[in-house]
């Protein structure tokens, strides 16, 4: 009776360090996927602040570099616009990897042209602090909230090529979580596609939307 | 006998494997935020460097190259003493995610303010070189300082989000463990803040008192 | 009899903690050179965006910003395709690494070689987004062409390095497993060649023999 | 009797993984430090590649590209040297802090002040790339080569707070392998010194001097 109980333990012990090696080197792979993606998304959003800095002028005064740090209002503001966008980016790459077990060609192309999308931010970005108060605001806020419906579509390329094979998928998921995912990356699709849409309109509707949308992500997403 | 000890250790040895494999399964929410922390000061402090370097000038001789590479020293100046800033900034994150065991959204978006901060540090610091002998000394040192005053009040806000529910704090944290680190991060603010004031007055002596605080931190803190 | 099960199987599980940790040692050194690599492939990918933006012209207008986003269109062509060339030298890096189970001076040189070529690929890359539509066309491609044979040479060197002893390799690598893989280094360094003296005939030629390249490697390699 | 292995056996798979866990959290300190100067390392040694270009010129022709991509050699020479030096010191850091089991405020000082160094090779290279055909030669081999000098009293530094204390030391180090350490890095520290010092009398040869000292490291270090 005892050996039995130890075999069964034992039986029991040894499967588990044996599946939690496989499982181990089965997860070693999106780990170190996970990680350089981490890594791009991490120096994305640090380079962000490479752009901004005020000129020196030999005859500065305190009230002169006041002004002039004051007058560079619109570059904060894409900065602070962009930081909060990568960093949902971010979370959103994390939860979307969190499903994954594995990869193939498909997923790491996909995620390596979402990378490649997310490590060019810097460019709206610039785009956006530069010419916020100028004549080509429309334009300006037009080409910054496309560059974050593209950035969806590479979300949703991403997601559609991991979910379409069951076995890159994660054993606990359901299908109804499955299309529950699907039809996240597809709202989020269309709301930055309405947003880039209503820019046409009146670029300050736009930026408008995209905080309501970020409340709404925040709070409820 | 013997099938009891042996029951009694393979459940104790079975209980803690088990254990073992929930905590690190929680641990993986805020190790992943800790690391993505990390690399954003990681990247802030280096990228400090970037903006100091030496014109090249066709009639350069070794005196004049002397004399240029002397007269960058406010610029080494900030440079130092950001690093040391963003070090102990790192520090301070570091002892406080060490009391974390779990996130929520008010914690990442406190944590997201204080990174959006810490990236842009080269500002303030590029600014504070390039104006520290100019008229403009007073707001440089005002600037640089209240900038610090927003960090203290972001890791104020993260300690606000993550100590208001106790299941996102560690098991062994005791109520005075948590208001003392509570009067830390208010003391922290305080000290930054005066800093800020004496800098209206005098910038030099508001340079010395962040001098002094430092070095209480570093040997008292 | 139970005695001897236990016996076994703990004998058995003690072996599997006991070689775990040993491999875990000698994993350690590997991991953090891949790791350090990592770092080097991720940032230089990243860096990659840094020099693209549109100056500003205080006369701007929304068609003015709009022709100005297109002319770029060089710099954007030459920083994704060194995107796809880093992200493709990086998974080569990867599947290299995994057939390493230790490090001595010679691979940590060609190693280093192969980070030093990698972490200066934006220079390359801005020198083809520059001189694209220039009457320095030819030049540029085969620049930037040979600078990868260089990458292909150095990951010929680390192969070399890494496969010269046995004891340096995983165990379960056959000897036409090692044979494979030193093809595959010396097929990738020769397609590499022949892209770069078909650069001196035709570069846009070139460019498209690269890309035939990658959509290979991308779907059969 | 076989009561007695079980018991015997189970106590010490028990207590392998208690000193395993007690032993991950005293490295978790040390881990994470010497994750987080990783970072400065591989980040530093990346930026180097920053400030190298090409100027872009209208009247651009293939020869007139060839020749500007050649005349930038001092600054590959730079760029490489410094390349090597700071592999050669992440190298150093990486041996040293193998040593350690566990950090306090000093060694934390001491290591953030190497670290400060290192994240600012970029400037010395940069200063030495610029100044290597001028007529400042002199002074840019000397700041360069001193630069190297103050690395070393870091890392002197560094060992000196380490090897300071017994129990911030891992346990198998005799008091022979401290010694040999402690005469390794003055050994560095003077050999950087007498580099500096052959700058004041001829440049190249202190640059040859650099180049002998890698070669005996790297092949007998």
């Amino acid at each position: 009776m005892p050996a039995l109980i130890i075999q069964l333990a034992l039986y029991f012990l040894f499967r588990m360090n044996t599946t939690a090696y496989i499982e181990k080197q089965q997860e070693k792979e999106t780990t170190r996927i996970e990680t350089f993606s981490d890594g791009v998304f991490c120096i994305a959003v640090t380079l962000l602040s490479l752009e901004i800095g005020v000129d020196v002028k030999n005859s500065a005064t305190n009230s002169s570099l006041f002004h002039a740090l004051l007058e560079k209002w619109p570059i904060y503001f894409a900065y602070i616009i962009s930081f909060i966008n990568v960093l949902l980016a971010w979370m959103g790459h994390h939860s979307l990897f969190k499903n994954l077990r594995g990869t193939d060609n498909y997923v790491m192309i996909s995620n390596g042209i979402l990378l490649m999308l997310v490590a060019l931010v810097p460019f709206p970005t610039k785009t956006l602090g530069l010419f916020l108060l100028s004549g080509a605001l429309k334009m300006a806020v037009v080409f910054y909230t496309f560059y974050f419906v593209l950035i969806s579509l590479a979300f949703r390329l991403l997601w559609h090529a991991a979910s379409r094979k069951r076995e890159l998928l994660v054993h606990h998921l359901t299908k109804a979580d499955i299309k529950a995912i699907t039809r996240n990356e597809n709202i989020g699709l269309i709301c930055n596609s309405i947003v880039t849409l209503s820019a046409f309109i009146n670029p300050w509707v736009a930026l408008g939307l995209s905080f309501v949308m970020w409340m709404y992500w925040i709070f409820f997403g």
